[in-house]
């Protein structure tokens, strides 16, 4: 089979274009496209947006997407209108494509709490549970006060959903919605960035609740299914004597980086 | 005159009552409070809420903010309905009290060009620019590592506010509206960051020109003036000796830790 040609353009001229990779942020555009296809028959496109080649940082683009990061969606029935931010993406096509608030609201104090969650992951979760990652994983030298900072800030952010959904199934008026999509991502990866999902009983159940959507299972597979997320990380950690041995050394480390700069875990 | 008290409750019944500090985040609350004051003649009430005193970790507060950080408002004409996150803010209030559309859109498209830009901020200058902070002033020993991270990543994003502003004045429409007041308050303190505005030409004339707004110097000083803003910071580098002296060390220090991981800048 001929290699896939690396991307250089858009290559559809009607309907939805995504640009993307599986990461957390992707999966915001992959899923909620998945459940407009589900409940609406919306076809959509997308591109493999291959991340470690940079392809999102050349001109094509940043001419769509200034920020060079994926996703970005095009809306080639509306003038090719590219949307950039994995929020902002999220708020267009269901106010475009979500005629029925299958997925959003209606009543304005429930558009402002699906919001609100919204921008805690945007702006909370997902920057620090990025910077986890790459002070846990990607640096060439540990960096023992960079990993207990943003594990620990993870921690304090993934407590915070822990509680909020101590009586309630899902993020805003009990219905799953884009405010739900918006967070799931992350918490799919939270084993990966050295978090336990199980001292999280109704986030873990909240997840669980979530994947095994059918939507979601399609989503997660675009543009390929991830080797980080947690069902992999757990099925990996059983089979796989040395990746145990070597995510164990992990955790330990984490821990000793924790004990180091006296990190205590508080959340409300 | 007697010590204020410690706030440790909400202390309006009517209107808006927001609970702030002077950083970044806060101003956009204060600001946007102020232009619809100044619009529309609807006033607001504050509470100053020390963050060095940790009161947005209090119970009385995580009820209302969960996330434990300020702005948080409450609506007391919606029931004590209270909104956190900056981004959710602006849109609330906006939402509600902005009938005219002075400083937000009717547009879908434009709605979601502002959308886009805010949430460009709530997820990527504001959590950078304030790593940058923590990295080049608040860690107890110097972490190169994070210093030209940070510092860096907030450079490459300032290039592209820098780069968008080249031909028009405002974010979006050309017109002052909500995404130009969610990034102002991080320009307003990038020379704190150790950024130098002067590299930014387009962006240090949109800093000024949306500085001298009379809302603006009113939303800056609730509770009180910073000591951090870009103006505080050059009248004191011009007027303190021993301040210039401490601020060209840590800047030599931040670029000393830029060449030892081989930073460059690249920004489109």
């Amino acid at each position: 089979m001929a290699e896939p040609q690396r991307p250089n353009g858009l290559i559809a001229n009607k309907g939805i274009e995504l640009l993307t990779f599986g990461t957390p942020n992707g999966w915001k555009a992959s899923i909620i496209l998945e459940e407009l296809k589900e409940a609406y028959g919306k076809e959509y496109t997308w591109q493999s947006i291959n991340i470690m080649q940079n392809i999102q940082k050349e001109e094509w683009f940043t001419k769509l997407g200034p920020n060079g990061r994926i996703p970005v969606i095009v809306d080639h029935d509306k003038g090719g209108f590219a949307v950039q931010e994995g929020l902002a993406i999220l708020a267009y096509l269901t106010r475009h494509y979500d005629p029925d608030h299958k997925f959003s609201f209606t009543d304005p104090l429930d558009i402002s709490r699906a919001e609100q969650w919204m921008a805690w992951q945007h702006g909370g979760l997902g920057p620090m549970q990025g910077q986890a990652n790459h002070f846990n994983r990607f640096t060439k030298e540990r960096i023992p006060y960079g990993m207990q900072r943003y594990t620990g800030e993870t921690e304090r952010l993934v407590g915070i959903l822990d509680s909020h959904l101590k009586n309630q199934d899902y993020l805003v008026g009990n219905k799953y919605s884009i405010a739900d999509i918006s967070s799931f991502g992350w918490v799919n990866i939270l084993r990966f960035s050295g978090i336990d999902l199980d001292q999280f009983p109704n986030l873990k159940n909240w997840w669980k609740r979530i994947h095994e959507r059918p939507a979601v299972q399609k989503g997660l597979a675009v543009p390929s299914k991830s080797k980080f997320d947690n069902e992999t990380y757990e099925q990996q950690l059983k089979e796989d004597p040395e990746f145990a041995a070597k995510e164990k050394e992990l955790r330990e480390a984490i821990n000793k980086a924790k004990e180091q700069y006296g990190y205590v875990y508080k959340s409300p």
